[in-house]
């Protein structure tokens, strides 16, 4: 961490010298709940198509409080009252915003137990984290969960322009090297007040909240949802399945203890808020434990996991096909029997070698924590009505494209 | 210039070296006519807001000719015939695409030959040079004018992404430290190819593009046309308004004989094409005349010359007003009335103090040198249409604003 | 890879756009063995000091296969003969120079195989790549191993001034943002010429070259030994070190097969060169198979292996001492009886929970590889010889750091 | 400036925003003496070497100021007693510490008052700034002058390690595009403490330090010294010689008034001790005067001073030798010889086209403001003793080059 001995500061390459606020941010970050983090990518197998993209969920949580501590000092300036528990409250709020995270992030979101979101997991482990505090977590937790009474320290954690947001997109724009990627969070910050308890942007940031905006999107197609990426994520999806899938009928899998615990139970909601060793088990995860057992089962006997394993650590990557329609099940169907026959396996177990889905982004969702911008004359206006440039309906608009990822034909 | 020995290298911070492709393209550079760009900034006045932004049109001009090298290497390489000639053809253009501005670039355009634009000037610049080298301009004069068969050369000179505003974007970013306005030049430059003989961009390239469009949108309204900025240009707009007029009538004024020549003469576009002089005069006119004889009007006996000096010298810039409508004649007059009263000058004079005007930035203009998507089935779309997030109607939609600038009143 | 269709490019946060030189450099490539080095960290434990710095093996090797591109058109350029056989084959060398790296880098370089250093497996898995390929890197091992008779080829891949120091350089100073660490590279390669068969450079370079040794001692100091880092990586050390131990015990412990062969098998240098099994083992270790082991054996029974891998795990570091004379063994017995006496563990457990031991750090050694100066006259001279500066005696001079890690008393 | 609302802000591409730390300092940056800075480069001529460098003192000055706020920040952090009253004492003394500097900073620096150096103008300034704030000055003019009891705070302002050359090696390295000569400042300051009265910097800083006396060793050869910009500079000094000579023989010159009083009037020390007018004049010269009376020179009827005013304006520059040891007498005469000879000119004229000197960059100087190490026992050593590396006597050497510059023979 490069704490040193008087002053805890962190070296970033992307902000420089970040101070740790105090104690009790310093605590959170020695916590093994936040270590692990250092060993989960913030942007999962996207390092398979840009291959600097090896940055950590931890470098992102201590960025995202760095840009908090900057947008508290100017809102403090601008004459909103913060106290210093408030404050420290709302860095530990977004210090541990992503705790919940699984492995390779958002890739295995339910992988390992179907209906439980990270954010959900997150709570979890701050309440957890809080019990053996001794309760120095319960501003930080009201204001997480949004039940403080000053709303707008919600909006700094969670919102369409949350200190997340701000610090993933400069980011993963520094790592991948996709610099138009970037954005003016510092331009933002120096812009932000409060209204109506809300946060809202003054007038004159409108054209840097128009380019935040559309650099979002650019970092989506180009980066997030970049179609090499989601051919190597659907496989990971496919390996995790067909694991889960023969884990469930006795087959013996090489994992770790952590691992196995989820590969052969069925881990649900109700098991993290009832049993102790679900938390445990999901807190020791990392993507370690995943890279590790792929590599084991290549030498698998089941042919689907290990040609899938294969071809996943030596990137031979699916193909993939995009569409702005869904794709039909006939075309699914022939590539599966194209592969029945080629290795003479199940229709059932061919199917791993495709997957047919669909991703969205929304560039802005018009809702209860909108954006909106403050004009001289103390109105405000959301900025789907503000911007003369981009349209209200477009820009609510989701973008839905098609895919369709198969195995080449002649791997 | 960092040229070395046997390679010709510029030292860019922007770019990093930048070779000059040929002797010609060198002798260019050396050209008194380039060298004068050397002596204008690339953005006139708003060093008064952006410290940073000292840089002139000789670096984007040399920036905008290593663009162009990039993109035809790109385009060669895609399968599309340029040849030697016509590559340094381009070059050229490019590279003398800017020599006919005058001080301080777009302020000052018609302060000195009303209807003369820098383009034309460019034009006259570009012969006389072409003149002098026999001729070896031949080829870039024709692709500058669009006259040269292979018209998607011209293109690369003179369209909505042009080389010209690749590098004034990412240049005018970096100096500024507008860092969010940063633009792709690279990427974009990769998905370039030729159809119809129009430079058109392949299909994946759109979301560069978008964030292209909205960079230069923010970078209007946050740099170009910075409030500050403006009134301090209308400020220098109206000392040399002042100046001409005190030189029709005979009142004497310190100018360099260049300066001199345009203020005593009411100089046209005739002049221009009939007299050698008045291009020699304008060939070395650059900010210094101007920043040199403002400075010395400042003791003028003219009350509104010496006060217009005095406040352009020492950084005391005209207020400013904006709105969506223009403003009345009575908020003017009003304005106007206290000025007279106050310094004891006549209506007149009293208008010096204050600028009336407006501007409007259409992000894209859908006409002749339309930015073309190609598809993968050999299709082309304008990118208006091609977009689902930039609204065609807005897109093109020029946003006007009116302003009003004035003296502070206990100046 | 970001591998578009027509060219293959690599985007690069430090370089940009990388373009790749030839089929085979692009076979290399995606040969499992070069993917492999996208899961080895290029700086071992150092992102527990600075978190930025994940990048990998992989990137590294592309950035310096890259370099070598810029040089040997920069050769060419100032006529020295290099065909295309030669560069592509010096670009292979390059590329492949580090893929007999272990985990983690240098750290665990003898843990797995005593005796066998990085550079003797990197050439086995060149051969067999070469056996693969049916003898297409025949002249990249030829230069690889120093036997090519245009000798200034090796430089390239190994001396003083190579493009492997080159690319870590500025690379480890990217993304530990160490940001005055960073050097010169492109203004270094446009220096270059050859002379006497070796690679030198022009006098006027001779300021480079002192701040590229300055700036890599700086980044020896600052992050390659950096305490907190090398207390790490001792721990880590003594973890695999137990872990070899109760493995010879026969003590059950989890590991992936490859992970399991090196712990419970006294592998030699012998073995790597006569069994297959030991290179194949090899080659499917990364990062994941320790940090994935270390994590369960946090539960091992053996008090001393789980406690060392709890602190590894959690981040509770070794504390460090320097000096720069050895250390006592007074200071070592007495740390390692407060240990005895506290966890009620003999002798020889308590020593793994201290490591005593040195570091050097030579700026700068003459010898074969000299970094040689070329004068207008033809006259070359070792740099430190040629520097009015660096005082050879000094530059030469190993500086050497004596250090004793153990367990903070109280954890 | 970018000055915003309620809260005054510049945007620097170098630091980002920059607060301005109190209604004081915002002041003195309006001030005309501090706004003329803005029109006068930092690098003098160097913009003809490296097209970036057209930064300006004013640029420079408040980065200096921006590094102190911080230094003065981090140092009270540490324990050291800096009162308000004192911080904006320092601020101010930094920001205002270049106000003196003539026309392209160094080069000129002799060239209008002989034995008049620009700090002795500085402190003319400051003090004529003071009396005009009714001595809101006074402490800064003490921590300027060093005659303030807390004696380290003037080693901020002034020193081996000060804040102006923490910032000019920063700015420089960035406008230059030298990117390698960039240092560590936020490093730095990091690491500075207060001991016996002075800065000190804690011993693990060393490297840093290195790193920095290196890298500004760099930045003199690569760009303060850069032959071409030594010649360009000799040749400007040429002109102004020859243009005071014809002066002071009653030739008449077309010169701003300013510029006019220093060249027809033998302007003395005393002079600007004793008469308003000579500062008042000195106040308004700036870049511009001299570059515009340059190009009207080019036609004036002296052939020596219109040679030498085209030659400069279109960049034909002197060519330039460099030796280790002093140019004979013959080497210059037999030049000058075939000057008269060529263009029928007396000794005395063909003299103007040569020019014969020498420079030395000491990269330290061991003397009263030595650069002070201190050691966790609280003793303290000068860095040449404390650093392993640089070699006490090669560290503080001088060394020496001698050059001749002189027109080419075929111009």
């Amino acid at each position: 961490m490069s704490i040193q001995n008087k002053r805890k500061i962190i070296n970033d390459p992307v902000f420089g010298f970040i101070h740790i606020p105090s104690g009790l941010l310093y605590d959170l970050i020695q916590h093994p709940y936040f270590q692990r983090l250092n060993r989960i990518k913030q942007l999962g197998l996207s390092y398979l198509v840009y291959p600097g993209a090896q940055h950590t969920r931890l470098q992102h949580s201590i960025g995202a409080m760095y840009l908090t501590v900057e947008a508290v000092k100017h809102l403090q300036f601008q004459g909103n009252e913060i106290t210093d528990a408030e404050a420290e409250g709302v860095y530990a709020a977004v210090l541990l915003h992503d705790i919940g995270h699984a492995p390779f992030s958002h890739i295995m979101e339910h992988a390992f137990a179907e209906g439980m979101s990270h954010e959900e997991i997150t709570m979890l482990m701050m309440r957890k984290i809080n019990a053996e505090m001794d309760g120095k977590l319960d501003l930080a937790l009201k204001i997480f969960e949004n039940k403080y009474p000053k709303r707008f320290l919600h909006t700094l954690v969670s919102g369409q322009l949350d200190m997340d947001r701000m610090d993933y997109l400069r980011r993963d724009s520094f790592y991948t090297g996709v610099s138009e990627g970037t954005i003016g969070s510092a331009r933002i910050i120096k812009m932000l007040d409060v209204a109506d308890d809300k946060i809202v942007l003054e007038a004159k940031g409108i054209y840097s909240i128009e380019q935040f905006l559309i650099a979002r999107r650019l970092m989506y197609w180009q980066v997030y949802f970049h179609k090499t990426s989601v051919a190597a994520e659907r496989m990971l999806i496919n390996i995790v399945r067909r694991a889960k899938e023969l884990a469930g009928q006795g087959v013996e899998l090489f994992a770790s203890p952590a691992l196995r615990y989820f590969l052969y139970n069925k881990v649900t909601k109700h098991d993290f808020l009832t049993k102790e060793e679900t938390l445990a088990n999901y807190a020791l995860l990392d993507d370690s434990d995943l890279l590790c057992a792929i590599k084991v089962w290549m030498s698998h006997d089941d042919k689907v996991l290990s040609m899938l394993c294969d071809m996943f650590t030596n990137r031979k990557l699916f193909k993939i096909k995009e569409s702005d329609v869904p794709f039909d099940d006939d075309v699914v169907s022939e590539q599966i029997a194209r592969y029945m026959n080629r290795l003479g396996i199940s229709e059932h177990e061919a199917a791993y070698f495709t997957y047919r889905g669909s991703f969205a982004s929304d560039t802005y969702t018009k809702g209860e924590d909108n954006i909106n911008i403050l004009y001289r004359d103390g109105s405000t206006k959301d900025i789907s009505e503000a911007s003369d440039m981009l349209n209200i309906s477009v820009l609510s608009k989701q973008v839905r494209k098609h895919y369709f990822c198969y195995m080449k034909d002649e791997e």
